[in-house]
């Protein structure tokens, strides 16, 4: 496990680590309400796809708590406008969708007991969301363990580590199950302008839990690449298609056409509930377009002219074809991807 | 031209645009000998391969200037030792070593004069070495407009434009000319971390003269292309090996192999002088390691933990086969490069 918490739950309370102050100050926050959860999920104080999940699940819980009534239909129609704002947060990690939906299902499974009870049910969910999130990101790390070489300068986009998750980490879960199987790993982390994850939450987490890591801006990784210096690249995933299309951060394409052209393994770690099976190919996954402010400013300075146009599209779409595996809970799922995919979700005992 | 001056030459000083506060400041900062010119090199007061050469140039001028020596074996001394300076500032920008050594060979042709004539012709060449870097430029820039579609979306990285040269630019000459020309053009410019010579001086040098310009982030490239947004590159150089091989800011080795996955003309803009014939390949071009910590920061801001460990390769290496042709001001130099640049210098008349 990581050495730190990255969102806790109070009973009153979410408690998120507020990952914009990172790493210059180490502040926990604490969301009192689902809407001032839903506003932390819209404002990055937490991010990484299975983290907005389960941040998202504690949310709900927080909110149903807090209806009054004790009337089953006016709760019903309270929980469900809940459920929309959550819904409403931010539009491309899926994870958020299936939090929710699992939230609903249980409301739904639940119903008809007092509101008392459906109100335990829901923070019982919730917590169950979050167990499982760390124990889905140990049994992938386990797999995708088996994929890195001893030696292994890996390189990673964005964070996709414990501050991603619920506490483990999906592309670095691989990096932690590697290290706990004994095997030497140096990480690479590419700093993923314009938020800045790579530098300011990946090289932060891994210092934490003294895994050794070496930053570079995220225009370095091809020359790297073409020096030898890397041997794979692992990037976590906001939205798997069916297809194997895969939405991460933005500059997750660039990585895999570097790795495509120097013929090195491209892998993605993700939990299944990663994988929207209704979402046929990349095409129909939405990118969210933030702030081109964030673009003209590093940090807390301002780094371009006023008046500057800039583009800020948040996430990319790999297509299966540039993706070597998706390191799951349940196996790797290799060439070609579609099938793969289709096996574990059918099969979910075999690796 | 560009409607602001680069670097001028004020007799007693060299004037340079100190580009280190642009785009927040437009300060003209005063080199007052030919070691505060040096030190203004290495500190990125002027960057950009062609304005190195002038701005080298005029610095020892300015320091023949100062030799008090009538004594021509002491004034000869002097120089070289002026020259040895300089030649230490930056490595990879042939440029610097190309005005070197034509001060150099102006001081053996008037060497046997009196010293205070041989001052005036080291003036006169520095001045000649401005004048012909514009006029260079412009030419290149008319080369290069006849490849750039009516309506191009160009990428470009870092800033190879009117501040990266004597007034006119390469990559962004080209543009230039291609406005004169009548055509409409937008360009794309990568922000280029770590220095930010892209969001800082691309995007203020295109808004100085409306020529409309979109920033991103050096991640976004690939995902603009795969979207069909980008129609070609033009980068400038630092250094172009005899067979075509190109040293340029870090990131462009990146653009050029994305461009070659998405079929799209990726151009090199450089005049002749930064062709160095006396390097046969890439891997002959010194690839100067500047501090890490200009990656851990973004403009003022600390962006990463303390004791973070970084990597800062300031340039890297596009191999001749991703370059689909060198934009000259002797003509357009295509696949095989080798061949072509050997014509460009043999035949100096031809297109």
């Amino acid at each position: 496990m990581s050495s730190f918490k990255t969102l806790e739950w109070a009973g009153d309370a979410v408690l998120l680590l507020d990952q914009r102050k990172l790493p210059a100050e180490e502040v926990m926050l604490a969301c009192r309400s689902a809407e001032e959860t839903a506003r932390a999920i819209e404002n990055m104080v937490v991010r990484g796809a299975p983290a907005i999940g389960v941040c998202a699940a504690m949310g709900l819980a927080l909110g149903a708590k807090q209806i009054k009534s004790n009337d089953s239909a006016a709760f019903a129609k309270s929980f469900e406008t809940l459920c929309a704002r959550m819904a409403r947060t931010r539009p491309t990690a899926v994870n958020l969708f299936w939090a929710i939906d699992r939230m609903k299902a249980r409301f739904a499974r639940e119903e008809k007991r007092p509101v008392s009870e459906i109100q335990n049910a829901l923070e019982e969910e919730a917590l169950a969301i979050h167990a499982e999130d760390i124990a889905v990101c140990r049994a992938l790390g386990r797999v995708g363990a088996e994929v890195v070489p001893d030696g292994a300068r890996i390189l990673t986009h964005c964070n996709a580590g414990a501050l991603a998750t619920g506490g483990y980490g999906t592309a670095l879960g691989v990096v932690r199950a590697a290290v706990e199987a004994g095997k030497r790993v140096h990480v690479i982390s590419s700093e993923t302008r314009p938020f800045l994850q790579g530098a300011r939450l990946t090289v932060w987490e891994l210092q934490k839990d003294k895994i050794p890591v070496t930053l570079i801006t995220d225009s370095m990784a091809g020359h790297l690449m073409q020096r030898g210096e890397i041997d794979l690249v692992i990037v976590g995933a906001d939205r798997i298609a069916a297809n194997g299309d895969v939405a991460n951060k933005i500059g997750t394409y660039t990585h895999a056409v570097l790795a495509r052209t120097h013929d090195l393994p491209f892998y993605v770690a993700a939990p299944l509930s990663t994988i929207d099976l209704r979402t046929p190919t990349g095409a129909g996954i939405p990118i969210e377009s933030r702030d081109p402010e964030e673009v003209t400013r590093a940090g807390a300075s301002r780094i371009a002219p006023e008046g500057t146009r800039a583009l800020h599209p948040a996430f990319d779409v790999t297509p299966a074809a540039y993706v070597s595996g998706i390191i799951t809970e349940m196996g790797l799922a290799r060439s070609p991807l579609a099938d793969s995919i289709r096996d574990l979700f059918r099969d979910p005992g075999s690796k």
